[in-house]
């Protein structure tokens, strides 16, 4: 693989900073927050709108890429599951994936609801709802 | 970002070989295939189970990452769109993400129903599908 280096193409903008007590889910209590992506990537926003729902992919660089297994949600009475089982932060590619719904757009910035990213989250990419069309 | 590099964790075995002749989505006759993780992270498999659905991350690693805008689906009659609108494989970041189904476990091979990704695309994560529990 020659060219295997991520680009950080924008960040999130979010009252969470703390990883301990972000939400694990957005249903959790994850506050609003905007996506701010870098300018030139402006024109790759084109075509998305309010009211619409996407894939957001997020590089969770506060994970520990080291750990296979996990006690799920951090319970350590559960038995150790593989990450790969699990949706636990701390992985290989500690690549975050959250479902979003766009409130607004302004130039590069996205403003979407219940996002459990915390601030200055990395920003790896945008996908729509997979459909037939796109 | 100190730690930005990608882990290749393992690469899909298919008889997809060709990115013109490949299915754009699952449901348009992509073939089964396996996932063959290196021995390292068999661990981290521990705890998925054949009949599973899941969600598959992989890196295109033919993927032009200076593309912010397309044709959807190379359709030239159709106007430009915003990658982040689109899923194409064109992207700042070509991270695939495919929805599998797990056909079988052995050791640190998992073989998946109807896999559009190409044959020794490098893998990068696995994740189960959303549930409250995990």
């Amino acid at each position: 693989m020659t060219d295997d280096r991520l680009r950080v193409i924008g960040r999130v903008e979010s009252s969470l900073t703390d990883r301990a007590a972000a939400p694990r889910q957005p249903d959790e209590g994850a506050p609003d927050a905007w996506l701010v992506f870098d300018d030139h990537y402006a024109p790759a926003l084109d075509g998305l709108s309010p009211g619409t729902d996407a894939l957001l992919l997020t590089w969770l660089d506060r994970a520990d890429r080291d750990t296979l297994t996990v006690h799920p949600r951090g319970h350590t009475a559960r038995p150790r599951a593989g990450v790969f089982a699990t949706r636990s932060p701390d992985r290989p590619n500690p690549i975050g994936l959250h479902e979003i719904h766009i409130l607004a757009i302004a130039g590069p910035r996205v403003h979407v609801r219940n996002l459990e990213a915390l601030n200055a989250t990395p920003i790896l990419d945008l996908k729509p709802l997979l459909t037939p069309d796109r």
